[in-house]
């Protein structure tokens, strides 16, 4: 028998055989039903004492993968029979509720000459050095990794840092206990519905809106009803009777762009307390103000606890940082750190403690000053270029903050996903409105991000633009 | 007016005179209906034009937080009244359906001084200097981070070393793209439940068993069923009729420890072809084993596609990493990116690359190795502790793998939690195994971890334990 054993790799010589010879089983060199050498013949091919075979053998046999036939030999046996070639498809299948497919997402195409995506930062202005630094430095063992597991909430340096920030840029008064530091914006979202949303509730979502948290609400079985947007933002008499929670972007209504107005936040807060709803606050990229609005957050106006306000530093600092948080209410703590334990039990903690010291150690403060200097030039490029360039085809929707702005077509029959796609030809990557509706109602427009725009690249894409409409 | 307005900071005085006033407003220094000076009284008294100051006015006025009588003044408007001190407890609560709250955590409690605790892995052992070389040379502008969103599988390079090492060390047969990368075990069995888990649906655990898949699977509305456990690990025969999902861990039953023997893997699998179930197969602890028993995957057994394997770095390196997988098959890949998407997006892609690194250049399998022979000598000692010093009250309960043993009290009237409590008392942290039990049935017996325990504590604690029973 060509038995391959690598009698030198340990000590354990019956343990080496044993291996050996299970692999020419598993590879099917030793088929069911084969006859093994006796022991003393395999013994003496390996230059082993009999007794080492002998034991190897008696291994595989207990283990079924050998039968011993008294006074016959000893054979390779059926439950030893190898796996044939790997399964192709398989035979497991999503439950009949589960609908959503991945979407594409930005890192899966290369970046285009003008690009006007929407939702992407410019890691270019993010300070990695600094962020090297502080991750190396949090990286020692013992320091946050002694080999149990953390809190779900979050390192308590970095949501007393969260709580501090807050309440100097967004007026939110919290305590670090109603902080749970998250993977992100779409982790905080998913915890939220986990507690709050039953199979059938009624979820109020914005439209134009944020297709990943519609989906999300309708994966745990919600019934999701799209709510139109004006100018104003959210048109709160809209929202449905019987609503359960209501997700909203109140500083920059994602996509279209206006901030909720202080007459429909007053009007959803009374409405919210009234039947008992719950509102979800996303302010995803408030950092970025570009005018002296208030912007003030539904959680520093709420006063009886109905807002969950959801942040992130994928905007404001750069998404492959995965981090994000949610301040709540008391009444929902426990049951959102228990959501957070069966979700992925807790954050990586070296990160979370580098993250604390971006934040309170004022680098996070320094970097917001010079992002919001770089894309408030090249947001004044997109804007002067839609108007002065495309004024007569698109018309600008107000908005004060964030990262992108939205124009809707005078001609309302306009294909803005048709417009869309022969940009994208020519090299200028923006989006369409209508890609964002839920529901009828949603105007034509093009949405465009100048986070990831080269600011000289802008005004060459807008008149390309421009000479394509 | 007392009003310090800093107008140093920008040259924006209007804007810095704005946000003055309003401050004052928030913190009820100007109160709702009070008058406030005439422009050309409070631009005397901050040296600025009177002009600057009536502008500020007039965007106050226009956002609704000052009220202008024509021919009488300016004052403080209604919807200008600062929020009341913060909410205490919040007016939201869970859905009715949500009934887990969060458990406590290894990490929240310090080290006792004889540390059997469960499922911790010795972070002294992991090498922290390489692995911050690793991370820090991802941490580049531009690496991994350009501000676009990354592919929920996570990295590429990732995928396919984990499924080298998978083939090699586990026999399982995948490609990278079976592979998803994600937030420890708990996220793997979260993507799994999200997708396969319709409300109502059997799901069949072992008991005793791991919480929090338990208490996941519940979250999701499944009606969940507690299978028993002997020394061959899943008793098979008792799985319901009509389990939509058995979730097992076969290389080292936890908490119990035996592996599933040989023959109820055939039957397990013959079961979920016939009837049509997912297997979900959690290899939580299995690199690390100490006979030569095969502990054959069910993965690599599985002819038809039935079988989702979870596996994990929390024990292998260390759970502060945040990084497991799940390797499905392809009929569930879709719906499994989907899951990841709406769970959290994607996972840090820096961190993933450096892990990338420390499985593909041999660096998991060295540390495996050299982590392999330090917890087989504790292992060594706590069998050899149980057996000589505890063997009349506690018998061992046979196991091949993993980071802790289980025996189970010779008289089944013990109170194994009592036992647990006293020992604690005497600084020796050990489990109760009826405290993983879901139904009745499971023996009173105590679990002992020795990933944690510093070798040399390892007798005199058992000693102690001794010296309490």
């Amino acid at each position: 028998m060509d038995l391959a054993v690598d009698l030198d790799a340990r000590g354990d010589r019956v343990g080496a055989i044993y291996r050996a010879l299970l692999e020419a089983i598993r590879a099917g060199r030793l088929e069911v039903g084969d006859r093994l050498p006796p022991s003393r013949v395999l013994a003496r091919d390996l230059g082993v004492a009999r007794n080492t075979v002998a034991t190897a053998y008696e291994r595989l046999v207990a283990e079924g993968f050998l039968d011993s036939r008294v006074g016959d030999g000893t054979y390779v046996a059926e439950l030893a029979a190898p796996v044939p070639a790997p399964r192709r498809a398989g035979a497991l299948h999503p439950r009949t509720g589960w609908t959503f497919r991945a979407l594409p997402v930005s890192g899966e195409q290369p970046a285009p000459p003008h690009d006007f995506r929407v939702g992407i930062p410019d890691a270019g202005l993010f300070p990695f050095d600094s962020w090297r630094r502080l991750v190396a430095a949090e990286l020692r063992v013992g320091a946050h990794s002694p080999g149990t597991y953390a809190h779900p909430a979050g390192l308590p340096a970095l949501r007393t840092a969260i709580v501090r920030s807050l309440a100097l840029s967004r007026g939110v008064a919290a305590e670090p206990d109603d902080v749970i530091v998250t993977h992100g914006t779409q982790q905080a979202l998913d915890l939220v519905a986990r507690v709050l949303v039953e199979p059938g509730d009624v979820v109020a979502v914005e439209d134009p809106g944020y297709p990943f948290a519609r989906e999300l609400f309708a994966s745990y079985g919600a019934r999701v009803v799209p709510v139109r947007v004006d100018t104003e933002g959210l048109v709160v008499d809209e929202v449905p009777e019987g609503a359960r929670l209501v997700f909203t972007t109140p500083s920059h209504q994602f996509p279209l762009g206006p901030p909720l107005s202080m007459r429909r936040r007053t009007a959803l807060l009374e409405l919210a307390n009234r039947q008992r709803i719950a509102i979800v606050e996303d302010d995803y990229d408030s950092e970025f103000r570009f005018t002296e609005r208030p912007l003030e957050t539904l959680h520093a106006m709420d006063r009886h606890g109905r807002v969950v306000y959801v942040g992130t530093f994928s905007k404001s600092l750069v998404p492959a940082l995965r981090s994000g948080y949610l301040v709540a209410p008391a009444s929902l703590r426990e049951a959102l750190l228990g959501a957070r334990q069966l979700a992925d039990g807790y954050g990586a903690p070296a990160e979370q403690a580098a993250l604390a010291h971006f934040v309170a150690d004022g680098m996070l403060a320094r970097h917001l000053r010079r992002a919001r200097s770089t894309y408030a030039e090249r947001r004044g490029l997109v804007i002067d270029g839609l108007q002065r360039l495309l004024g007569h085809r698109l018309e600008l929707v107000p908005s004060a903050a964030g990262l992108h702005v939205t124009a809707t077509f005078r001609d309302q029959t306009a294909d803005d996903q048709a417009v869309v796609a022969a940009a994208a030809e020519a090299g200028v990557a923006v989006e369409a409105l209508s890609a964002y509706a839920h529901g009828p109602g949603v105007p034509a427009g093009l949405v465009l991000g100048y986070g990831a725009a080269v600011t000289s690249s802008i005004t060459p894409g807008l008149e390309r633009l421009a000479r394509l409409l």
